[in-house]
């Protein structure tokens, strides 16, 4: 509990000096005013996080967080529990799409196993971070996915994973791995945004409408079976979450309080960010929304967390790729702030 | 006439077998189906662009066609002319926008002199292609912009910059630099889709309410006065065009001869291309529309080419910045083709 105490008081808000220092000098830009539009907001974010007006950019990271759900059991999902550790050994032999995405705009990618249901394959050695707190959790339409502690220990080897990269990391990106995890995370934003659950269920990997009739059924059970306390974050972790989505709280947590942006990739990342902004509020100050998800839950989460989402392509996969493909649009708006000559700068005349 | 007979003549649609052959392998990636959405139906669009399916996408240009109007005079915009020899001078000393994206994404600038209304500086000569139909159009307000050679010469200048590009681009991008240009390319768009003026003009670089009454008023004098004819183009662009709105109207067609994705910038860019797809319909089969501007016709641009752009960041400068960002995610697509294994490669189980 140490040390997420000591993360949680390491977080302040963006610095306000820095953002208006940003501003002025992208009013002054030769272009029409303001004429690059999100990507100048989110350069205002970039100095306020990083208390610089050339922020540091160059060194980006995806860590893909994986885990299983004992909830899987109940037939939430289209795919059997193997594929997380199938997948996870995709992510090694960067045969998956998040190795793809991540190729394309220069991203690193880190795996944790943060709890697979399986003992991962000798191949996996030295290539998957190893912070399983459990191979799985419970099935959340009986009881708790996990106890208080192990809940702790999620978001705190989440914290891990972000303090062991401080140096090689200026931006950090998060992804997920675990079958059935679109449920515990529709659970979480139904706790913590208090919409109905019917509202924010959607189809996961691809389930059929009596399927998501079944779906919308277990997370309701698990809401009434756990009674959730939606005032404390780490119960509805505990609860109703999962190990990934704990990890990865942690992860943002980190980010924040190590000033550097984290990108937030879709459903289950958007589902850790919510418990990281209950632990935390000031850490959505280092968010920025990579995609919004076709998963129906995820626009309440945006809304929650007052972000709005860079791309909107249709995605539903997880595993970090949204992240990735907005790590180009991060930098974009870096070079705003350093490549770009202001009017004067470049003899260029002004507005009438 | 001849080049550009010859080059809609070498134009055909997508090729459905190319298509069908992406479309199968996509189907088998090792996620849930479809679960990268618009990028994989880009991939399939790249696969029938290219006739491929590892599409060349490495060599990515963007083509920046500079160039003036007469109807400036009517004070349409919030910028003096002189602004545009100016920036154009900002491209060649790469302290533009334009560079910043393009360096981000792995692009090349090339800009192209179509019809600036100066001597540009001898900093240009050899960094700025001259293609100069004439040092800017006539006033749409009074006459038409240009003669119907001039039409001709401007599209065919951009068909000659396409072509000499053939053997080091893969992917082009379009891009635009000229002081009052939201003007024609609002004209433009009025007479190709039958919106009304009102309906369709923005506020371009910036300017007020009363200056927006004006400029409608403007251009519906332009259509008043000149009597456009919207079943031909040629028409159209030398009664209310201008000489990069044909110059990137004429690289379109290059790019789409040459079977290769040419990626549609902002406003005045889908002007050019709305006067490309009216010349060659199967050439909207070869573009990628980069984002969706805040100038408030560019919807029904799209619309009309049956286009979805990829970005929607509340963007409105124009330059190519839009073609520059979307490069990435155009690579991303492709990678998807090449990159990402099939649940029978990885041996990952397959939904139950």
């Amino acid at each position: 509990m140490e040390l997420l105490k000591q993360t949680i008081e390491a977080i302040s808000p963006q610095d306000r000096t820095w953002r208006e220092q940003a501003k002025a000098r992208l009013d002054q830009l030769i272009m029409p005013h303001w004429a690059m539009g999100r990507l100048m907001d989110l350069a205002v974010d970039l100095a306020g996080i990083t208390r610089s007006m050339s922020p540091a950019l160059t060194k980006r990271t995806v860590v893909t967080m994986a885990g299983d759900h004992g909830v899987a059991t109940e037939g939430v999902s289209a795919y059997p529990q193997e594929v997380t550790p199938q997948m996870v050994m995709g992510f090694v032999a960067e045969m998956a799409t998040i190795n793809a995405m991540a190729k394309v705009t220069g991203t690193d990618v880190i795996v944790v196993d943060m709890g697979v249901a399986a003992e991962l394959p000798p191949a996996a050695d030295g290539k998957v971070v190893g912070k399983k707190i459990a191979p799985g959790t419970a099935n959340i339409a009986q009881g708790p996915a996990m106890s208080p502690q192990q809940a702790v220990a999620a978001v705190e080897a989440g914290i891990e994973v972000g303090n062991s990269l401080a140096d090689s990391v200026d931006v950090f990106g998060t992804g997920d791995m675990g079958i059935a995890n679109t449920t515990p995370s529709t659970a979480i934003v139904a706790v913590l945004t208090g919409e109905s659950v019917a509202e924010v269920t959607g189809r996961g990997t691809g389930i059929d409408d009596e399927q998501l009739i079944h779906k919308i059924a277990v997370v309701e059970k698990a809401l009434i079976v756990n009674q959730p306390d939606p005032t404390d974050a780490l119960d509805v972790l505990a609860k109703v979450g999962g190990f990934e989505i704990g990890g990865i709280a942690g992860l943002i947590l980190a980010a924040a309080a190590q000033r550097k942006p984290v990108v937030v990739d879709g459903f289950i990342s958007t589902a850790g960010a919510l418990i990281a902004h209950a632990l935390a509020p000031a850490c959505s100050d280092y968010m920025v929304a990579a995609h919004r998800s076709v998963e129906q839950g995820h626009r309440a989460m945006h809304t929650r967390l007052g972000k709005e989402p860079l791309l909107d392509l249709n995605m539903r996969l997880g595993e970090g790729t949204g992240s990735a493909l907005a790590m180009t649009l991060i930098q974009a708006a870096g070079r705003l702030l350093t490549d770009v000559a202001t009017f004067e700068e470049a003899h260029v005349s002004e507005a009438d």
